[in-house]
C-alpha cells in the first residue's frame, strides 16, 4: 500500500540522505526532496532518481506524508511553511530532540519518524538493525507510519514523546560522549606518535562486553579497583591537557560511587 | 623452542586466566600456576592440565620465565618471593600500568607481556585480534619474549615503560570511561522501563565508525551542533542524577572546546 502514497522529504543531511536512499531501496514512493542547499538537494535527488527544489514554496501540496529530517530548531518553520500548502497534512520529524508538538500549532496530523543511530554521509547505514522510533496523534497515521517503518528495517518501536527524550539522553552518552572519549584516546596516543591502532580491539571488545552482559559487571580498570597509585600516575600524566584531566578525575569519582 | 622453555604463570585473575589457556592453546609448556586463591588456581590448573600451587614459598625453582598476572600492587612482592627462590630469572608482568623497572631490585633479566585488552572470566577473549606490548633489558630475552607473543597473537609491539604507561591512560579513557557512560545509558533507560536493547546498535556503530575514520570527525549530537535548547532540557531531565549531570554538562563543554 505504501508504494502509492506519495512522500515527501525535507532535509538531505546525514539523516535525510540515508533515510532517503533506504525508503526508495524498499519501493516507497518519494515524490519531492528538498533542501536549502542545491548541492545537498541534488546529490540525494540524483541519487534516487526524483524530483527536487530547494524553495519550500515549492514543495508539493498534495502528499500523504512530509518527512522534516531538518535541525530542530527548524521543523516549526517548515512545518509552518508545509501548512501554508497543505493545510491538516501529515507531518513527521526525525529528531530524537524534539518533542512531535512542535507541530501542533501547524496541523492535527502529526508524529514521529525517528531512527536511533549516528548518521554520517560518508558511511553506509545497516538499515536492517536500526531501531526506528514511531509515534503519532491519530490512530490511522500510526498505523501507517508503523508499516512505513516495517518497510524500512527490523526493529520498529512505539516510542512516546516522553520516552523518546529519555532515549536520547541516553544516546547523547553512549554515542557523543563515548565517541569524544574516543577522540581523546587517539589525540594521547597520537600525540606521543603512536598508533591508534593500537587501541582498537581494546574499543571494539568494549562494546561487544556490552552486548550480552550489563555494564556494570564489565567495568574494570584503576577506578574501580581503587587503584590509587596507577590514578595519581594518570593525573600527573594529563597535567598537560587540564581538560582531560578534569574529566579523568571527574569520571572515576563518578565509578567509584556508583 | 618456546616450547622447551619452562613457564610459570603467576595469578590466574581475568588476564591470568585467559592468557594461560592461550599460551597452552598455542603449545607453550606451562610447568605450573599459582595463585593465593585456591578455587582460582584449581580452575584454570585443571582447564589447562597443569599442577598448581597456591603458596609462593613453593614456586618451580628453575623455570626460564615467570609471567606476573597479578595485582599491580603486589608485583615487587611477588618479584622478591620469586628472586629468592630463582635468582636471576627472567620475570615479566602483564599490567599497563606499573612500569618494568619494579623489577629491579629483584632481578637484572626482566620485561613486559601486556595484552591491551579487557578480559573477563566468563568471557572468551580473541587472542588472534589482541595487540600484545612486550619489552625486556636483555636482547635476548627480548627476542624470546617477542616470539613467545608471536605464538599467542598476531599484533605484537615493541612498547617501552613510557609509551606503555600513555598507551594505559589512553585505555583508561576508550575502555573503562566508555563502559561508564554505557553504563550511565543503561541506568537512564532502564529507570524508566525501557528496554537497553534499543541503544545497543547505536553503540556498535559508535565504535565501527571509529574504526576506519577519525573520532573528530564523526562527532554528532547537540554539543558539537551547539544545539543550546537540547542541552538544557538534557539537563533538566538529568536533575535527577546530579553526578549525570556535572559529568553531561563537563564533557559537552569539552566537546565545544575541542
Amino acid at each position: 500500500m505504501n508504494q502509492q502514497k506519495k512522500i515527501v522529504l525535507i532535509g538531505c543531511g546525514n539523516v535525510g540522505y540515508h533515510l532517503g536512499r533506504r525508503l526508495k531501496k524498499r519501493g516507497v514512493h518519494i515524490v519531492q526532496v528538498h533542501s536549502r542547499t542545491k548541492k545537498r538537494a541534488k546529490r540525494l535527488a540524483k541519487k534516487i532518481n526524483v524530483p527536487y527544489t530547494t524553495d519550500l514554496g515549492e514543495i508539493v501540496a498534495d502528499a500523504d506524508l512530509y518527512i522534516l529530517a531538518v535541525r530542530d530548531d527548524v521543523i516549526g518553520e517548515v512545518a509552518a511553511k508545509i501548512s501554508e500548502r497543505s493545510s491538516n497534512a501529515l507531518m513527521v520529524h526525525t529528531s530524537g530532540a524534539t518533542p512531535s508538538t512542535v507541530f501542533a500549532p501547524y496541523t492535527n496530523r502529526y508524529g514521529i519518524f525517528y531512527p536511533l543511530q549516528t548518521f554520517s554521509i560518508n558511511r553506509a547505514a545497516n538499515f536492517k538493525t536500526i531501531p526506528l522510533c514511531v509515534d503519532a496523534v491519530e490512530l490511522e497515521d500510526f498505523i501507517f507510519l508503523k508499516q512505513l517503518a516495517e518497510q524500512v528495517c527490523r526493529n520498529v518501536y512505539h516510542i512516546t514523546d516522553e520516552q523518546r527524550a529519555i532515549l536520547h539522553v541516553a544516546a547523547v552518552f553512549v554515542n557523543n560522549f563515548t565517541n569524544h572519549l574516543f577522540h581523546i584516546g587517539e589525540n594521547i596516543v597520537e600525540k606521543e606518535g603512536l598508533s591508534f591502532d593500537i587501541l582498537k580491539p581494546l574499543m571494539q571488545e568494549t562494546v561487544e562486553k556490552i552486548m550480552k552482559h550489563p555494564a556494570k559487571s564489565m567495568q574494570t580498570g584503576p577506578a574501580i579497583r581503587g587503584d590509587k597509585k596507577t590514578i595519581e600516575r594518570h593525573l600527573d600524566y594529563l597535567e598537560q591537557y587540564p581538560d582531560y584531566q578534569e574529566l579523568y578525575e571527574k569520571i572515576t569519582k563518578n565509578i567509584q560511587l556508583s
